[in-house]
């Protein structure tokens, strides 16, 4: 049985008790919100090796941040990627995606399983592609078979979760062409079923193969991530008729999962201003049965590449205090080329940062309770305790050693005339 | 004639045509928004050295960013904070602080009006109180008479806008005691403040001698920007009686700076949940006569020393996008020592993004203009274009080089998989 299947039943899962302890809500209460899919477990239930920080996404618990890692036909190499998925760890993502297009696939999917101790997702349609053009040499050849073929092969593998883009329909293209985008479609799985549709004239494979698909993942317990092919790729294409024709179909397609008792989450724009943010967090509640909400950003502004992560967080951090639930990370080198392990990290830093901003705001208390902590340290100048409870102890330590002095109790930016010493009546007094 | 009284009789001041020109406004709009105190142009009208790039701050104009530069007693070196200034001109500051409390100060002062072509602002308790403490050893020994006489001094070098926590008095400060705030007094000048009226048992010598100020002001026409010297320190502490009680206050002595002819605008908090930000933009605005609304981040969390300029940016956005006009930028260093150059660099591109994304959604022209110069660049895969529209083109080219093939039309995340090429039907074609 599936997580929703057995929620529905009254049964408690493993996960639900791990889940109940993680985050510290009554098991009943997760197991109720599960049966109704508005919280979403990404856990193979054929995995093989065990999920050991286990990721419950949705309504009460705090915001995720989602790491993608993956190999491009420019840099395939697999140990490349694996210390991404390493550094994802050791900075406190709650999953990983893998979305590799280059070099051996099946290998590199091994790797990160091996490596990682978080929930994982793919991107099937990425590999059916790839191989369809090894064999036939146009992608545009591929068949709903060899789709579901994939699915099925990285679902035996241990896949947590699945994006697959079943709402680029025929009927969103159509709204598409009326549409004045600058950029179009920027999503790689939406471009290739628009151009997939255009050469086939005939519906998306994915969107017909749907019950299909549903099967493999109620076999397996996949989570299904429907995903935004339509989405905007800058700011000035945002909420057009396009990507709400998506959503609604998006909506129609939860529906059919969740009659099936599969999770499922929605992911949402892309490039996004600051004043949609809200609308479109609400709308995705609405059309789509309150099941989370998967946001890849937003970033705010397009005039900031090298700097993508930031633009992520403002709009990730607006989109989870709005409701969104798990937020995709974004790295400074967003549309510069592939991250390499310092922007990794740096764009899970900014991520967490977006989410764990939200949470405070939206009254989840393990959140504010952090925040106290770290302000009771500052106050009493303790700096060994800010910096074990800093985001990231290693910079917070490094800056610390290198723009002050070790050895003083206050900092270099104040020194004698620090705040919270003057006003304890120790003034000019080192 | 200050701006304020010429806006009044209807003159078109030279600072308000260039206003004008740069913002893309009608003249007499912005004129009448001079003489309601809803725009300030810091421009002292007896500065020697001429702006040579003016920042009008307040209602329907882009949103202007602060570099806070200066010395402290662990790094009193002038040189290291004149290169601070030329890295904040050159990445696109609207306005400079010197917080200096190192070394020679009037010197410093000089420097960076040498070294500048932007407003300058300071806060001349921090030089009245060194002085005291060289001369009576205790600062707490501070009359009126010394602050007039810095401010005077300071004015005359060429200072267009000075900070004054008028707004720590008795009556605020009772209410402080009633709060159980982690953090007291964060504010160097409210500290200290809090501290001198404890010592001499008397009321805030800034609020009491407000009106003398106000005629230092008026000659020179500086800015007045009010001080929150009760702000919170970290996000526990916000929104309490404390600091709103120090806004009423600040509130009347706007109105009676604005009765004199004299610009005015208003500090604001410093760390503070995001929820709570919009709320007290419209309280700013609603209880000191609409006047610009001068933010210190805010930063919406106190977990991530060493990025400190993304929780600002997160704050600074929503702040902007909410009705701030003018954001002060905060390092990655901020907590933990005094930033070096490249942390100042970071914190200006930060809360610059921070003020672009909120201005793209208050609907400020030009502000879009850039978000879709650049995005038709992407579109085109026109790279040169793309870095030179890029918020920092230095590091957008020296990132892309080093991660991607320049020869390559699309970039390493991508590669033959980029959607935008795909899109066309160009499927797995370099």
């Amino acid at each position: 049985m599936t997580q929703i299947e057995n929620a529905k039943k009254g049964i408690i899962t493993e996960e639900v008790k791990q889940l109940s302890q993680i985050e510290e809500l009554r098991e009943e209460e997760i197991s109720k919100l599960v049966a109704e899919g508005k919280i979403v477990i990404p856990c193979n239930k054929k995995r093989k090796k065990k999920i050991e920080r286990l990721s419950g996404i949705g309504k009460g618990l705090r915001t995720k941040v989602n790491v993608n890692i993956g190999t491009s036909p420019e840099c395939p190499r697999i140990d490349k990627e694996v210390e991404k998925v390493k550094v994802a760890v050791k900075y406190g993502a709650d999953a990983i995606m893998d979305l590799s297009i280059g070099g051996d696939l099946d290998k590199m999917r091994e790797e990160v399983i091996n490596n990682s101790s978080l929930p994982l997702g793919t991107v099937p349609i990425y590999q059916a592609m790839i191989e369809e053009i090894k064999e036939s040499g146009d992608a545009r050849n591929l068949k709903i078979n060899k789709i579901l073929k994939v699915i099925e092969r990285q679902a035996k593998d241990g896949v947590d979760f699945i994006t697959i883009h079943a709402g680029v329909t025929k009927e969103a293209l159509k709204r598409l062409e009326t549409q004045k985008r600058i950029l179009g479609v920027v999503s790689r799985g939406g471009s290739f079923l628009l151009s997939w549709i255009k050469y086939n004239q005939r519906e998306n494979p994915i969107y017909q193969g749907f019950d299909e698909i549903l099967a493999i993942a109620k076999e397996y317990d996949l989570v299904l991530s429907l995903g935004d092919g339509l989405r905007p790729g800058c700011v000035y294409d945002a909420t057009d008729q396009a990507q709400i024709q998506e959503l609604i179909i998006l909506g129609e397609l939860t529906k059919r999962t969740l009659e099936q008792g599969v999770s499922v989450m929605i992911e949402g724009p892309g490039h996004m201003p600051m004043n949609q943010i809200k609308a479109n967090v609400i709308l995705e509640k609405e059309l789509c049965l309150s099941v989370p909400f998967y946001c890849l950003g937003p970033l705010v502004t397009d005039i900031a590449p090298g700097y993508d992560h930031i633009t992520a967080a403002i709009g990730g951090a607006i989109a989870a205090f709005s409701g969104a639930d798990f937020l995709c990370y974004v790295t400074p080198s967003e549309h510069l080329g592939l991250p390499g392990i310092e922007e990794v990290k740096e764009g899970i830093i900014a991520l967490r940062i977006a989410a764990h901003a939200a949470d405070l705001s939206k009254g989840i208390k393990k959140a504010l309770d952090w925040d106290i902590a770290i302000s009771k340290a500052r106050k009493n100048l303790d700096w060994k305790s800010q910096i074990s409870l800093a985001i990231d102890p290693i910079k917070a330590n490094r800056d610390r050693k290198r723009l002050s002095r070790g050895d003083s109790l206050t900092c270099s930016m104040c020194g004698e005339f620090c705040a919270i010493k003057m006003a304890e009546g120790n003034i000019g007094i080192k």
